[in-house]
């Protein structure tokens, strides 16, 4: 747990009362990623499971193809470092990840063809199929799986999940960083995105469902809300996406056919 | 409004039922910047006051050092692009920008040291102090004021306030891209960053820490947590961070000497 919160003094102030006390805070550290030698991006993120952050992020922005392609991986925290090497051996140029990170950087304006470019769209067919029991039930243990959340306030949890329940989990300050993290710690276990379901505390923006599209990951889901883009993108890829997912309740803003119809919703009709 | 949100069908679960309706999403665009022609980067946005966003990214990226630079600033929203010129007239690296917001690119890890880089110590003394009861104003007035987070639960915001109240007041699907907006609204003004508040809709992390060190704001507020490294950067830089701003209620997490004692407080001890 220390690698996610530090202690620290605090003046807490309620109405005319001020006491001065020490609490917990999330924390935070540049952590940078070498790619066979190359340093490549320092992330600002919570300082834990840093192989799997570096496999994770490697993945999402295209440069892991996949667990194959691994020969070592290994993470110094003190020093806020992880080491990659591939079997490949190739130098990345660092262009080609602040391009494809923050700019098309192609003289042109960034179109919607381009954000899905080089993400195939998906069977509509296959596992999974959730209930809505099962995202009720899943959610609520999401909801409070996160003790670095609870203690301060400050983190954001991801999770991998099959039909029968959470497979992984991470913590970060960062949401980008959280699915990352679980996705990269899925890859590490050779484990099969292709059928699980991606669970994030944050709101669902279009680079967070990239990361579900590239992982080919078909559903993924919140409690927060989606952007336009994001569900826009979701359509487009054949991707389940599920915001608002709170207590009984969701909103389905894309492949509704992978969740079952249960109860006597099944009869009704759009009432 | 059609800026910052746009309706979608979707399909609302409540138990059992099932109901197909239209609802609101906030949008998220990408929105490429041009400085003196070279297109720098490219940021997923809200796309609305987009010269505000531009002239605040570019500062707080180091790249513009203040209104009187800017010879012309123009937006398409259509497009999704931003224009500016700079009197000097430089054609920017995009190499230092990526550099900037990723990476070290000095083949070491990034250091505590280098977080701070190029940021000034604030003064102690000088405006603004602030009471309680202005945080606990302040703060009611922010939180009812975005109307799209309202309608979406998407969207976060940002506001820079003096000691009378709020003077600007932007909403971004990126908590970054709200603080840059009204950040960029206040340069475009020829406003005094120096004696303002910047309050945030989200986590206060280093790297909004840095937004407002790099403007020279005194202060910043958010009813959510910060995290261990952006309290370590405020405290070295004398910056007031407040965080947990609700109700009656806050955490003062760095320069506790801004914010005044009032009513039988400050006759009492830690209690």
């Amino acid at each position: 747990m220390k690698d996610k919160i530090r202690e620290s003094k605090i003046l807490e102030v309620r109405g005319t009362r001020r006491k001065a006390l020490k609490d917990l805070l999330a924390r935070e550290s540049p952590v940078t990623i070498f790619l066979n030698d190359v340093d490549l991006v320092t992330l600002l993120c919570t300082p834990c499971d840093l192989e799997n952050l570096a496999v994770g992020f490697l993945f999402s922005e295209g440069l892991l193809k996949g667990p194959q392609d691994i020969k070592k991986v290994f993470a110094d925290k003190r020093d806020g470092a992880v080491w990659i090497e591939t079997y490949a051996g190739k130098r990345p140029s660092r262009k080609a990840i602040s391009k494809r990170l923050i700019t098309t950087g192609c003289g042109k304006r960034l179109s919607f063809a381009d954000m899905g470019k080089g993400l195939r769209k998906l069977d509509r067919d296959g596992r999974p199929k959730l209930s809505p029991d099962y995202v009720a039930e899943v959610m609520k243990r999401f909801q409070r799986a996160s003790n670095a959340y609870l203690l301060t306030g400050g983190v954001h949890s991801a999770a991998l999940a099959d039909e029968r329940g959470t497979l992984y989990f991470g913590e970060d300050i960062g949401r980008h960083n959280a699915a990352d993290k679980v996705i990269g710690q899925c890859l590490i276990d050779r484990g099969d995105l292709e059928k699980l379901v991606l669970i994030t505390s944050g709101r669902i923006s279009s680079d967070i469902l990239a990361k579900a599209a590239r992982g080919r990951i078909p559903v993924i889901m919140s409690r927060a809300a989606p952007t336009d883009l994001a569900v826009r993108l979701a359509r487009a890829l054949n991707i389940t996406l599920i915001g608002f997912a709170r207590g009984h309740g969701m909103n389905i803003y894309s492949g509704e056919w992978r969740v079952t119809i249960q109860g006597p919703g099944r009869e009704r009709k759009h009432s």
